[in-house]
Formats: structure tokens, C-alpha cells, sequence
């Protein structure tokens, strides 16, 4: 089945913000089993509204709307959205109440405004939306649906899940299942390379490759008649994915992140850890703290982003940065071994770098980073050379540092095992 | 004019990358003047493709289209749009000589597709491309044009800047000039409610609000025949939105971010700083170090996530931790004091708060922040109620900071001025 997406607002057309609810759609529709051809970004306009709406739903089998539900006159795409398919709208009193238990769980009052909420045209599926005023709402119309989102991401995206998803699966010939399989610490291209056989022999299930940075997710998909059928259809391709990428894989659950893997890790170890950032500048310790409960294991983060805090608070030595630098192996090294010490933690991890755009030289290029991990005592430093802007830079050296940890850790529990 | 873009590639249908491209390309389009009202993405397909260039070009003067110009058999943009437009593609000397001194300077040689990437269509302006092998095109008929850029935003953006900027100002009747007045520290409701009046009498110059993160953009935009008179029509807007919103405009510089105004104001103040952070972990350190040059300012940034780590680094009493809990204005304070001790810093900023999901309660809400800022032993702490996900709740935070930071290094200027 075909599916396409219309985003509806002036913010997107003007650029005030990005369209990460079109990537979010379009990746969850993918994983579904959806094709998806055409996005369209269109204003609170409804002539042009209307002409994006028929072009899609003569294209597509499911057209899925996001934004233009608020209060306010400006608001137009449910209105828009009836009146292509000839709906009328009423008022629908669920609807009605519920908007009014938003308001008085808030202890708000709403205004006259957001009765305009709960319009609801004909024949129409109700989505309810725990987060905001703005229902969704599920149009069908001779073997075609249109599906109406509320724009912000934080009411979209939860109603996506626990609403739309099992609309969607429903739709279709048959069930989806998905597993994806993630692998950190190689190269995209080399990645690809390595899986490019098994790409192109797969029809069903199928396999994406998304490259993120520092990693590559793998995601298999299956269709079959029954759940347990596509299960078992995907498990020879998941683990032929595991056995080639080995140690690489860092997960193949849905919901683990890099940063999660690696506080588990440390956890299940009885790790503590400590880091002490110079070029990534605490977006290290902005990610591991990503990870809800990171606290028992997270001792400390030192940001010595000048010589003089590796000194006073690493014990980085005058000597090493005169000889060879804030950005050396060296440097790295007594970072990663001062930090353990002076936050008492039994893992630490060193970031230091040229993120730029100044500061490279023919020596010491920007992009060059060094990063050490040091565990109970065993540290590994590695040298990096990234390419990119500053923050690109810096996102390369926070995925390298948690790969880099990832690897140190399991190490050293290979170790443990054989003592 | 109106101008209308295309974002070519599968991956963005796919949901694999998000479509920064599109907000840039908006944005930049908006600040020159450009009316636009349809954005589309369309995949590596030349039926479809040929579709949507038609349908653009119908609809508006220019179309910008972005991807598909790399050297695969898979990209097709270039070739798609000569099509349509009836040009045939020829080899371009000049061009095939860059792509050869692109791949020289890096010690690689070009594989047979590279030269792909020397046809051009007829009669169309090449547009250097510093940055990748992907020449830009720009394609005229009858009046409308048609601009090709390659999809790496690294090669997009500094070719839009360098090249596309000067033509598109060139196709306009008159000069556009723009002035953004930037404001912190004042919601956007608010924001919006103050500057309504004057939004709404402008015709030229317009004003358009951007709502960012903890921030309020103004852009002034005025049409002249001459960029001397542009620029003193803007004038009487910008001066009146400063005097409305006074000290919380903290630049009226297009470069200017606002953790660039506070690390300037600290540098003009002659003062060092440190931050201790709690629920933002990391993520404050990280926008100070986007300023190049900050090293000399930060001293040191401590993450302490946990009681603990707030207790043996920054000296927050057990008592106060016990008492008040570690998300309390006392706990801020006494991290704030700390800090400044523990790094030897003039100034010292420390946020506790419950980004959550999890850790919220009836008194203490997931979103609830307390932020302390010490300037020489002046601490001021303030409470703040943020709400949206984990990530929402720690940007606001960090956004917060930053403005409490500037408005007490403001204040201890003023003190110092008045002694």
C-alpha cells in the first residue's frame, strides 16, 4: 500500500522549523511495510491545502495529515480536509467533554475558541489525544483513508503509537514484524559492504540500512499471514546479521540506544564511571544522561576544556602538554587516569580534540581527536580523524567515546571471566 | 517572487535523515523576500520526479531543487530536469577538470562515474562547489529558473551562500535587507502579544517572528531599490522593538547566539566561569564550548548527576539534600557556592531539576528546575516550570541559564559602574 504525507503549517514554510515530524512518519511507515513516494509541505491555506490533499489521495491509498488542528481561525486542516470529501462537520460531546477535562485537570479554563476542537466531520474515526486539545482523527472513503495528526511532536507521536500503528497494521494484506539490528564501531560504507549480499538477495523480509552517526542500524522486515510466521521469516536474516557484524552488535531491541547499552554494561558490572570531556564539552555526559537511572553508576563529568583544568583537576602534568600537546595520545591518557582517581570511579573516559573550524594545523588537522577509556586501571587510547563541521565533529566523538567504552567494558569482563 | 522546493532522495522518504535542507533553504528564502507556498520530497525516480518539477515550475518562479546530483546511476536530478525543460546535457571541460583537481588535492583518483558529474545542460550557469564534486545548476526559461544543489549540507549551504544568495537578490526587483532583533528571557506568547501591532501595520518592511528554544527572533525585512535605503527603512522597526523589549535584546547580529552574548559579556567583564550541572548534564558546557575562543572563560565544568557527587564536589550539605531534596532552590544555591569555590571561578552557574519521564511527583513535577547563578558571591536563584519530553525540559534549562547568567553578569556591570 501506498501512503503519503502532508505536513501542514506557515513555521515549515518559512523554515522557523524543521520537519522532523515528516522523517518520523516516513520512517515508522517504512518500517510498516508502507511505500512512500511523495511528502508535501503546504501553508494554512485551503485552496492550496485542497489541491494537495486531491493530488495525494488520487496518488496514494492513505494520506496522513499532521498540523493545522488547533483552535485558532488559522487552523484549517480538518475543515479542508471535509469539505474535499464532502463530510459535514458536527459537534461530537465526547470530544467536547474531554477537551473539557484537559483544561480542568490543568485547572485552566478553555476559551471559545477551543469548542472549535471538538468538530468532528461525519462518519469520522475519533483518535484520542491524552496530550493536547486536538483529537485525531481517521477518514475512509472508498478504499482510501486520510488519517489527521495535531502537529506538535509530543502530542503526534504518542498517538501515532499507540493509535495509528495498529489502524495501519490492520489495513494491511497480512502483519508486519520488524527487528533491527545495531552496530557500532564500523564504518558505513564498510557496513554496507559487508551486508550488500544480503541486501539485494532479500524480497521478504526485506532489509534498511540506516546510517546514523557513529552507527548503522539494520532494519529486517517481514510480511506474513500470521505475527509468529514473520517472526520466524526474519530470525535466519537477524542472525546472519549478527554473526557478520559479531561483536559489533550492540543491540537488537527496538528501544536500546547506543548510550543505554553501555550504562546497562556498567550496570550489570558494577561499574561506576566518570568522564572528563575537553572537545566534546559534556556531550558525552549529556547523552549517558539520556538514559533515565544513569545516576548510580555516573560518579561524575569533568569539562577541562583549558590546559589549566587538566592540570588543577585531572593532574594532567605541565610536562605532557608542553611536549605534545592538550591533543595527544598523552594527554589522553593522564586525562583518563586522573579522572578515575580523582572521582574515585572505576571506569573513566577522556575526550581530546580539534572540533574547529580554527585551531588545526598541518600536524594536528581539526577532526583529530583522541579519546581514552580506562577501566580498574587498563587504559586504551585511540586516535580519530573525523571530518565535518564543529558539531559533527564533536557527535562523531561522542558516539566513538561510547563505542570505545562498549568495547573496553566487554574486554575487561572477558578478562574477569578468565581470572 | 515565489519560489518552491524540491528535496530529492529516498532516504528522506525513507525517514532515514531529517530535512534540514528544506528549513534552511526556507529560511534563507523567507529573509530575501521569497513567498513560498508548497515544499515537496520526492524519491530517486524520474517518472515521479518529472512530475513534481512540472507541477513546481507551473506554480512558481523559481524551483529549488536539492539531491541526486552524485555520481550514481541512482541520481538523476540533473538529468530529469534537462528533460523537462528540453535541454540536452553536454560535457563540460572546466568542470571535468575541477572534479579531477578535487580528487589530486586528496591523493585519490576518480572512478568512472565521477565524470557523470561533468555533463551539463545547455545554456545552464555552472556553480562552484568548494566542497564535493556535485557542481550547482541554474537553469533559465521564459522567466522562471531552476536551481540544482547537491544534498550534502556541507556542500549545500556554503554554495547557497557564496552563489545563490547574490543571483536570487539579482532576480528581484529592488534590494533586500534584513535585520534580526533577538530576544531572550520572555515567552513567546508574551513575545508575540508585545511586537502584535507593529506586526501586523508592516508591509515593508515585514516582520517575522521565530520562536526557538528559551528565545524570540525578530526578522525586519525591507525592499528598496538601493541597499542604503533597505536598511534605513528597517531602522525606525529594529529601534522600536529594542526599546520594547529593552534588556532582554541581546543581539541584533545575525551571527550572534546567545551563548556567544554571554561568553562575550564575560570576556568584556573580565570574568571566569564554571557550571555545575544536574538535570541539564552536560548540555549547557556544550553550548558555551560552540563558542570558539570560550577556553579562555571556562574554567571548568563539574556534571554531578548524583547526591553524592553534588555533595563531594560541590559541597552541598547532607542536610540540605535531606532536608530540601537535590531538586530544591537551597540545594542550586549551594551548588552555585560551590562551584565558584571548588573551580575558582568568578562566576558559577548549577541547575537541579526532574527532566523525567520518571521522578515527578505532586510537589515536585517532572519539568520543575531550579537554576542558581553566582557572580561573585551575588547568588540568585530562580524556579522554573518547563514542560514536554526528557529533552524539552533540559533544552528550556539550558536556554534559562544562559539568560539568568546574562542578566546577573548584567546586573553585577551595573553595581560595579554604580561604585
Amino acid at each position: 500500500m501506498v501512503v503519503e504525507l502532508i505536513s501542514v503549517g506557515t513555521e515549515l514554510l518559512l523554515g522557523n522549523i524543521v520537519n522532523t515530524n515528516a522523517a518520523y512518519l516516513a520512517e515508522k511507515c517504512a518500517g510498516l511495510g508502507l511505500s512512500c513516494y511523495y511528502q508535501s509541505v503546504v501553508g494554512d491555506n485551503e485552496e492550496r491545502l485542497s489541491a494537495a490533499i486531491r493530488a495525494a489521495a488520487d496518488r496514494a491509498d492513505i494520506v496522513i495529515l499532521s498540523g493545522g488542528l488547533g483552535p485558532t481561525e488559522d487552523d484549517l486542516t480538518k475543515e479542508t480536509a471535509a469539505k474535499v470529501w464532502e463530510r459535514h462537520l458536527f459537534l461530537d460531546l465526547a470530544v467536547k467533554m474531554q477537551i473539557q477535562g484537559f483544561f480542568t485537570k490543568r485547572g485552566m479554563n478553555p476559551t471559545e475558541n477551543n469548542w472549535k476542537q471538538s468538530m468532528v466531520p461525519e462518519g469520522a474515526v475519533v483518535v484520542n489525544n491524552p496530550n493536547g486539545t486536538a483529537p485525531g482523527l481517521i477518514m475512509e472513503k472508498d478504499q482510501k483513508c486520510m488519517i489527521l495528526l495535531p502537529g506538535p511532536p509530543g502530542e503526534l507521536v504518542p498517538m501515532f503509537e499507540e493509535s495509528i500503528v495498529p489502524y495501519l497494521k490492520a489495513l494491511q494484506p497480512g502483519v508486519i514484524f520488524s527487528k533491527t539490528v545495531k552496530v557500532c564501531g564500523i564504518g558505513e560504507s564498510q557496513a554496507e559492504t559487508m551486508a550488500k549480499d544480503l541486501i539485494g538477495a532479500q524480497t521478504n523480509p526485506t532489509i534498511a540500512t540506516y546510517a546514523k552517526t557513529g552507527e548503522v542500524h539494520f532494519r529486517v522486515t517481514a510480511l506474513a499471514d500470521a505475527k509468529e510466521e514473520a517472526k520466524r521469516m526474519t530470525k535466519p536474516v537477524v542472525e546472519e546479521l549478527k554473526k557478520r557484524f559479531g561483536s559489533h552488535v550492540y543491540t537488537s531491541k527496538e528501544k536500546v540506544t547506543l548510550e543505554r547499552a553501555v550504562v546497562k554494561l556498567l550496570q550489570k558490572e558494577k561499574l561506576t564511571v566518570a568522564t572528563a570531556e575537553s572537545c566534546t564539552g559534556g556531550m558525552l555526559a549529556a547523552r549517558l544522561i539520556n538514559v533515565s537511572g544513569v545516576s548510580e553508576s555516573l560518579k561524575v563529568s569533568y569539562i577541562t576544556y583549558s590546559d589549566k583544568a587538566k592540570r588543577n583537576i585531572l593532574g594532567v602534568k605541565k610536562g605532557t602538554l608542553e611536549e605534545f600537546g592538550a591533543v595527544s595520545s598523552e594527554a589522553a591518557e593522564e586525562m583518563a587516569k586522573g579522572a578515575a582517581i580523582s572521582a574515585n570511579a572505576d571506569v573513566a573516559v577522556a575526550t581530546t580534540g580539534i572540533a574547529g573550524p580554527k585551531g588545526g594545523s598541518g600536524q594536528k588537522p581539526v577532526g583529530l581527536v583522541y579519546i581514552a577509556c580506562n577501566v580498574k586501571g587498563k587504559i586504551r587510547v585511540e586516535k580519530y580523524q573525523f571530518s565535518g563541521s564543529r558539531m559533527k565533529v564533536r557527535e562523531n566523538a561522542v558516539a566513538s567515546a561510547l563505542t570505545l567504552m562498549r568495547k573496553c567494558i566487554l574486554e575487561y569482563r572477558e578478562t574477569a571471566k578468565d581470572e
